[in-house]
């Protein structure tokens, strides 16, 4: 092997073809997926709404790309939910069946969502009589919406027991050429908290089939839709429910190891970051890698220190979990410092690169803005916001 | 004025010239910069340097835009610094005398660096032996560096009793042609917990002068820069530091106000979004504007809430603070929910706009990533980490 004078080892294995990996890419911090086990995630989902006789339209929040659609559509996940208008847009002529916007209607965008009904099957949720109002008074495409009904914790939602609102919605969409009611839609999100899944699942599911009873005569093809991540990786009863809408289980998370969802093993993505000092005497490691990146979702462990990402080992094909325990105790904007275990201390130096499981996928996602697959491949993520 | 049949008010508006404003731009969450706030902010704190005799050289992480370094300009200020190598790179070429990289340096990016420091006058930040020693190593480029002294807070740096390592960073660059000694750096982050920061800035201030004192027999043009936005808000004795690097000055947002540091009038940036819903009964108003919008610092108030951002009222020239008090309360992915005071809940209606004063406008921003000016102009932001 030639040898060469400058430290930069990855200089050097680019000169070595037999030894290139996707590590040999990466300098700065980058988000690293796991394609086989996305797939996995994406196939355990699809395999369990099959069996359950139930429709799967995951949440695209979380991956919020295009090529991670394609391999979902390996899976006859044919149907996807966004969070955003833009996010719709972005996913656009990628041959979806529909796409659902999941988020309040914002009737600022009835423009935008003209645009873009005109080439893409768009559903969008509605959870007030002016929204409805505007939509029917100002869409020039057909757009059908769920009606989202509160679960119970106050984010967003009418009330199912709120007739009134309920059935100037449906008056308003009857008098449209184009709005038309689709369903209605649960995002029992209180699951995050942890507190009895079990019961928050039972209660927004039979509020869809009381629901569903009461409307089924007037609105005979109406749809329900239910399910988070915690509930549909948990539940096996989702009763006369038709859909189900989990977004997070596409990559998992720490937090969802928490709430008992998935195996640290099942989490898909991790960001690579380098290390840039060692402190052996407070057993830390300085991490370029923060709040920028990983965004500042954290975890109180059991002796009240804050988790924000734990070290995983990274190898030319993807990454191993360790057998000694390492997390990342503190950040700021692009700092972080990892709390150290001494079988780490003992072998890292300053240069190398570390993984980072993230607490909470979808925002680091979001932060990071595009993915670097284990096999080397750029994979896509939509600017969102952005 | 004409009348049309589409309730939707941008489109009334577009048709009327004369009400043309920069509201008339907005449909989806969107980061206002006041640029007249913003003038006077980096003319305050230019003046204050300048009648203190130091050098003012703002960190750039804040704002992170070529534009509002050209305004920045205007006030003498021709050194900045940056948070990250792709933010030197975004501000390469802007006539920038020099760029610092305030930043542990990551030893990967000597490659990148050599490419910068081609065309760009460039600092890093060096906080042990290993690194010198690569930098020494591996640069084809003059770069000079600062080393970073720990500020007492443990996050990073160097601490000046280690001689050794300190000995050994400067003797590494002895023997390179191209690594240069340029002086001593403190960033005291820990003035941001609020704790005494006149203490603070004492300890850090006498740290820089007695290295200074030490080592400026060997190293005649070595420099010393110091300060923080709270420390630089606030003191006025800076001693025979050099220079001043605080940041966030540029914008400010509600954790300087909580500091101290500046007054509500003094933010120059508010997130713009659209009211999705209304809850009269919870006194809640219903934002899409979360977590990938505002990022998801907070503040908790003295009753224990939770504080994610301020309610101001948008006006065609920029924004008004309210004589009543609304705040962000909770927020999700792309959610957010105001606890709205009646004044508030009286006059909104579905499809207004608000801002949103920030908690972190540093975080903000990037999350953005672009400004819409109140004179209507788009104002750039780096793309940061993506």
């Amino acid at each position: 092997m030639e040898k060469l004078k400058t430290k930069d080892s990855v200089y050097i294995r680019f000169l070595n073809p037999f030894s290139m990996s996707y590590l040999d890419q990466i300098a700065s911090p980058t988000l690293l997926i796991d394609e086989k086990i996305t797939r996995a995630n994406l196939e355990k989902m699809a395999s369990k709404a099959q069996r359950l006789g139930k429709k799967l339209v995951p949440h695209w929040k979380t991956a919020q790309s295009r090529t991670i659609g394609d391999w979902a559509k390996d899976y006859g996940i044919h149907e996807v939910t966004a969070s955003s208008i833009s996010l719709a847009e972005y996913l656009c002529g990628e041959g979806w069946e529909s796409i659902h916007i999941a988020f309040p209607f914002n009737i600022r965008e009835i423009p935008r969502l003209n645009r873009l009904a005109k080439n893409q099957n768009i559903s969008v949720q509605v959870v007030n009589a002016s929204t409805a109002k505007a939509l029917a008074e100002g869409l020039t495409e057909d757009v059908s919406f769920f009606v989202e009904l509160d679960a119970g914790y106050g984010r967003t939602g009418i009330q199912a027991s709120d007739e009134a609102e309920l059935e100037e919605i449906l008056t308003h969409a009857s008098h449209s050429q184009h709005l038309k009611f689709k369903g209605f839609y649960i995002h029992p999100g209180h699951t995050y908290y942890g507190k009895n899944t079990q019961k928050i699942h039972e209660e927004s599911q039979a509020e869809l089939a009381r629901m569903k009873a009461k409307y089924s005569d007037r609105y005979p093809n109406l749809v329900t839709r239910l399910g988070d991540t915690p509930s549909c990786a948990a539940m096996e009863d989702f009763g006369d429910v038709d859909e189900l809408g989990p977004g997070n289980f596409v990559f998992f998370d720490l937090m969802q190891v928490q709430l008992g969802s998935c195996l640290r093993e099942d989490i898909a993505v991790c960001l690579a970051v380098p290390v840039v000092d060692i402190r052996k005497d407070r057993q830390e490691i300085l991490i370029h890698g923060g709040g920028v990146h990983l965004a500042k979702d954290v975890l109180i462990q059991p002796d009240g220190t804050k988790n924000f990402g734990e070290v995983v080992l990274l190898t030319e094909k993807g990454w191993d979990l360790p057998s000694h325990y390492s997390f990342v105790k503190s950040i700021s904007q692009e700092h972080g410092i990892i709390q150290a275990s001494e079988e780490l201390l003992n072998t890292i130096k300053v240069g190398d690169l570390l993984g980072i499981l993230p607490i909470h996928s979808c925002m680091t996602a979001d932060a990071m803005a595009s993915y670097l697959n284990v096999n080397g491949q750029k994979i896509d993520h939509a600017e969102g916001a952005r």
